[in-house]
């Protein structure tokens, strides 16, 4: 055997993670085992998973969580969440908790565009390419009829083709700039296969009119400025209440502080959205959606105003404290992993079989209450102490301790620094 | 039973989960079986798993997959990759099989710079608060000595403290902007003890020399332009190959458009990215590692000139063909998950157990292979041909096709569209 292998996709399962056990790991027999202890004792179902992508060898597991309490636009949600993170749930859950007590959260869709273009180049005069563009746009329209007929009969299609001069940023560089409307599809594949239509069309009537256009690529964008959903959380300040020994005035204001700082300092803004992230991403790979569109989108939007910024925003009105998102988020409930994953099929379910706006809704308010939490505690009792609870659980679990060393060294480090040298230290102690 | 909930968190898994499929599901039997299903048959391994979050009820499965073939820095890999999207892992085998005999990847670790800061307001003014912070400095650095110790004998620590005026971008705003190496932890946990140690060190100094400081929050910052790996792949042009019926020089020009408008256009840029990304969280996942933490950072990386542009560049130099890329990828090969989930640990030795330079060297090549992938596809067969054959496949399950109609349908869909309604119809016809 060698370490470099051809055909290899064409293999069996079984002849991969031989393969890939006995060059590249040192006990093949334990690899192999621990490769098949994650497999799913369900053959069938296995196999569907197995599937989805290629070479599969095993089940990577994601904890799969719920955080209760979400109250959203006056309905209460249960949310899966898929993350490896250690608190990222149960700071949710208590975000959502909170804010069920003082208005719950509400949100706003501000609109669902997706956007794709045809990307090409063309040498000649403006004026000639502007009348070529406008001699053939139905003809554009009507050459993806067969593509658009079915999203159409679900509200959606080709909303828009536009021709925009880019040549001030690339020389001869132009774009057929398409939006469309996909209903309850993340529509990916929709989009790209009409934009392919587009391309052959651009590039069979250019021939026909002897315009010299070039084709470089058409592909849909994961840049969905137009595609926003806002979520907030508001309440008068007074109700905010005392959170560990801040009195609520004082708190909003650091919030406010925080905010601000996250805003006027791109180092802090990318953890900042980070934290958003968290609770985005979570529900996002819940739901069967691609969290790097996703986060793509996002960080992009950070970034539109020409600094990195904060993608939430604070503050005080009168006694009124607010704070709030928006965020675009290009997400499914049909289509993709969303009825072939049966978990992703039970989340859906779990989250009320929503449309794609809903789910739009619900990613937002996670992420939103993510933030909340995170930059609750930074300015309070700062995020180690959250941290440090789930941190030291995971190093005694590294260091096999039982139930009941597990509970008197979390009373132990209540107070005390968590690192994997104090806690291994504190438990050879207490073995002794 | 209610739809809200008090002290959710104390609960037992069973109860958590009976309570979501009675309040939220329609079939709570059948969901709590489903739910059940996923859970690993070693309970011990099981209980391991659930208790990296909160409020765990099953493991989500992401398909683990093996992209062999990859030749970096003179070594063959085999890198496991934990994906949902369906052409990933095939896409990187392929451009990782293509460079394998074109000298192969090449990388350099250009930093590995960590970044933390204490965010503070103070509305003195500033020569008073330098002079203080230099007669301080010390003192800051030496309150650290415990928690930093143990790092210091790994070759870390921390490596500086600057106080910075951020005045201009918000009242009365500065920063204790803090330096670190982490060696081969990833180092949040690190960085953010000492950054609440210098907060507190700051705080009292403060009171002591009558200083007007108010903490607003300490954490470290997921932005790290100084923790850089640059990965690449260079061969002279004719070595290309035809690719998809393009000659080698055609190819080649092609590559540098698509990069070239990559770089000039926001909309496609975020694209361009989200598909280097595709090959990056992968690894990141995979390995253990945060994904949301790589996602912000390389793409406030991507921002960082001011408009949001491509990471990945490409060159044709005299008959040189060169595409590379520079990513911020701040990753660990101790901490966190990576001794704990069975299958990191696994997939840390499929990799060789690499320090975390290598590993950023591999997963920068990951994503690398992923981008050269997709570029490639879309200016030559267009990115749909590609996609199009495990969508198929994932209708085809979906609707429950065999092992021979999948074969059939296989077939007669290479030069179809391939649409959910468009595959029904060809399934119910072979059928009848």
């Amino acid at each position: 055997m060698s370490r470099s292998v051809e055909g290899f996709s064409k293999w069996t399962k079984e002849e991969k993670i031989a393969w890939v056990a006995k060059n590249y790991t040192h006990q093949p027999d334990n690899s192999i085992e621990l490769i098949k202890n994650y497999w799913n004792s369900d053959e069938q179902l296995q196999q569907l998973h197995d599937e989805f992508i290629e070479n599969t060898i095993s089940n990577y597991y994601l904890p799969l969580g719920i955080a209760p309490n979400f109250l959203i636009d006056g309905t209460y949600y249960a949310i899966p969440m898929a993350i490896e993170e250690s608190s990222v749930v149960a700071a949710a859950s208590k975000a959502a908790k909170y804010w069920s007590t003082r208005g719950g959260f509400t949100t706003e869709i501000l609109g669902t565009e997706k956007i794709g273009q045809v990307h090409f180049l063309y040498p000649g005069e403006k004026e000639k390419l502007t009348d070529f563009f406008n001699s053939i746009k139905e003809q554009l329209v009507k050459d993806c009829k067969p593509l658009t007929a079915n999203m159409e009969k679900r509200g959606g299609g080709l909303s828009s083709i536009e021709l925009k001069d880019k040549t001030h940023d690339l020389q001869h560089y132009y774009q057929l700039h398409c939006t469309f409307e996909t209903a309850d599809a993340m529509g990916a594949n929709f989009i790209n296969s009409c934009l392919e239509q587009l391309s052959k069309t651009l590039e069979r009537e250019a021939i026909n009119h002897h315009i010299d256009v070039e084709v470089v690529m058409s592909i849909l964008s994961n840049y969905v400025p137009n595609c926003i959903v806002r979520a907030k959380v508001s309440c008068p300040i007074d109700e905010l209440g005392e959170i560990a020994s801040v009195p609520p005035r004082e708190f909003a204001k650091k919030m406010i502080q925080a905010v601000s700082i996250a805003k006027a300092s791109p180092y802090r803004a990318v953890t900042h959205n980070k934290g958003i992230m968290n609770g985005i991403d979570a529900v996002v790979i819940a739901t069967g959606n691609d969290f790097r569109a996703i986060e793509a989108a996002a960080h992009a939007y950070a970034s539109k105003d020409g600094q990195y910024s904060s993608l939430s925003h604070a503050e005080i009105n009168g006694d009124q404290f607010s704070f709030w998102m928006d965020i675009p988020l290009a997400v499914g409930t049909v289509g993709g992993l969303t009825k072939l994953h049966p978990l992703v099929k039970l989340a859906l379910e779990i989250l009320q079989n929503p449309s794609a706006k809903d789910l739009m809704r619900i990613i937002a308010v996670a992420g939103l209450a993510q933030n909340f939490a995170a930059v609750k505690s930074l300015v309070t009792t700062g995020i180690q102490q959250g941290h440090m609870k789930m941190h030291l659980l995971n190093i005694l679990n590294q260091l096999g301790a039982t139930v009941k060393e597990k509970e008197l060294l979390s009373e132990e480090f209540k107070n005390k620094t968590v690192s994997f040298s104090n806690v291994s230290k504190a438990l050879i102690k207490l073995r002794s």
